[in-house]
């Protein structure tokens, strides 16, 4: 189902809690912009051929949306906090920034999502048919960023995380396409967090981490995937609590999951509690098509997952996981060279897996 | 619409057609064994989390379905003509092969194809969304097998030759998919040129050629390119041929391309001849969705093919091609260390340009 938001903003990441004032004014204030750029720079601009050109605006679509390039971002940080500088990474963030948008086209498909960053999603622009090519001519010039940084001291092992990563996040993405499939909603717990691992944690967490380092040069460390998947996963149900709670303006519709099914902690928790008839209840309101289902319906299973207290546990869970990911964090990189990335880092990371709006 | 046919046959490629039985004890008699054995190598076997262990069968599905390979045994044998041993040109070959198997797996979807090799397409046997997702994860498996070929002399040169190919053929398979999203059947013959050297001559005949150069250690020939295209396009005109020849049994439906309204030279040639009342029939025929066209429509659409002689055309086209793209290919490599070699190409390449079944 649908990835988690990535609101569009116009705020600097760094300023974004307010707390890290000084990040505003540090050598990578221009961060975001600088990634945003080469991301676009690493795209086709134009054919002479009307068609080819109009694939070319198809490819740029996405990306020329926006979006806050958290985990390109991630990347910058990750290697000035190892030591290097993060105009060295620009081209790998931009190329994880340059998944990240593959994706969305994809999965935009796959969950036959209307809207991304606000507008139209590609496949109810174009079609579904050449959207599907514009996703994989995309994905192919993510490769060809890479592949032009071989002179990179660790160029094969940042193709092999990427590699590994995109294989992962695929994964997760299976399971949760076959439970859609299966028209399966009753996922336990266990089930939850081993397709969020995989389709969420390695690639916003994780990867963002490990890429960092090696472009400054460093072996990861090994510890970096724990902690990346516990923040990771810390992420994503803060996503799905966030899209509960209907006094927060994050950019997506209020109670959206609800209206696609997702299957997430919130409601794994509620199935796991709830009597056979409430289940029975869940299951037919669940299934219905979006279009079909009523405000009753929403209401409903809002009721139910309020009786259980299960937003208040995916919030506890989720902050568990972040303070569990954070303290790894630091163990890790505490004794590193660049203390002032690591600020920014951490906040950073922090907003991803706590933040509130 | 629909990639060339690639029908299953069970005799080496070499043996096809009786001139080449010194090919058969040749050292290159079990290459295509080899390479479709490296192909399944590549892949995920088993995991043991079930549904991970079905999406990876998923993955290894239309790999499993074999088919000719003609592609990765012109990368063999284009190595051994530049002097390579074709046993260090496997892997390359076996991620063309791979190339190939993930795009037949989203055309497939794009074009709502019912079959691949005789079997139900894969997102009939699973579903478009899983479907589209175990194409996406064959794709980076794809780039994965490449990537591990970092000690070849040509890797740079490998892995840019892959990504420009790929972006050729996604930008032909735009201009194909964008006419059928435009409802347009009248293309003309040189719109229809443009997107068969796009869509089928780079991948088919031009990459596969300076991939076994590059995987011998040499510079292609620039003229490769052009030899390449020419043999490629007759390769596919003579697909669309052969497919309206009733008396010819090659593995896909008669007419089967008029029921899927298929953008050929055929077509393109009768459009251009026909009366404006002949080419409002034509649209009209065309138009209908697979199911509704009638024996009448085909019986309709075939009498204006044949009134405008457009069938015999089109192999003549296809015949020019091929003869003008072997004296190319003769020109360049004439003088190449292994003629063993060549007149193994060559006859590969003539089976595939000029093949009559």
């Amino acid at each position: 189902m649908s990835r988690s938001s990535d609101p569009v903003s116009s705020n600097p990441v760094t300023s974004e809690h307010g707390r890290s004032a000084a990040a505003d004014v540090s050598p990578w204030g221009d961060m975001r912009q600088v990634l945003h750029a080469r991301v676009l720079a690493a795209l086709p601009q134009q054919h002479k051929h009307p068609e080819i050109n109009d694939f070319y605006a198809h490819i740029r679509n996405y990306p020329e949306r926006g979006g806050k390039g958290l985990r390109g971002q991630l990347v910058l940080l990750s290697a000035a906090l190892h030591g290097g500088q993060w105009q060295g990474a620009v081209e790998v963030a931009a190329a994880l920034e340059l998944f990240q948008n593959w994706v969305l086209v994809h999965d935009d498909i796959e969950d036959d999502s209307e809207e991304r960053r606000g507008q139209p999603a590609l496949h109810v622009q174009i079609g579904m048919p050449p959207a599907l090519n514009v996703g994989d001519a995309l994905h192919v010039y993510m490769w060809q960023l890479l592949h032009a940084q071989h002179h990179l001291p660790r160029f094969q092992e940042i193709l092999q995380t990427f590699g590994w990563m995109i294989q992962r996040t695929a994964e997760g993405q299976h399971l949760d396409l076959s439970w859609v499939s299966q028209g399966r909603f009753d996922v336990s717990e266990g089930e939850y967090f081993e397709m969020v691992t995989r389709k969420t944690a390695y690639y916003t967490v994780v990867a963002p981490l490990q890429l960092g380092a090696l472009c400054a040069g460093v072996t990861p460390d090994e510890r970096m995937i724990e902690a990346g998947k516990a923040l990771g996963v810390a992420f994503q149900i803060r996503d799905d609590v966030l899209n509960l709670m209907p006094d927060i303006s994050y950019g997506k519709e209020f109670a959206g999951d609800l209206y696609e099914a997702k299957r997430t902690l919130i409601l794994a928790h509620t199935f796991a509690g709830c009597t056979s008839e409430e289940h029975e209840t869940l299951c037919r309101r669940l299934a219905k098509a979006r279009s079909a289902k009523t405000d009753e319906d929403i209401a409903a299973i809002l009721g139910l997952i309020d009786k259980y207290g299960s937003l208040e546990h995916a919030q506890q869970v989720a902050e568990r996981y972040a303070a569990t990911g954070l303290q790894q964090l630091h163990d890790i990189t505490h004794h590193l060279p660049n203390q002032a990335a690591a600020a920014v880092l951490f906040n950073l990371v922090e907003s991803l897996a706590s933040r509130r709006t």
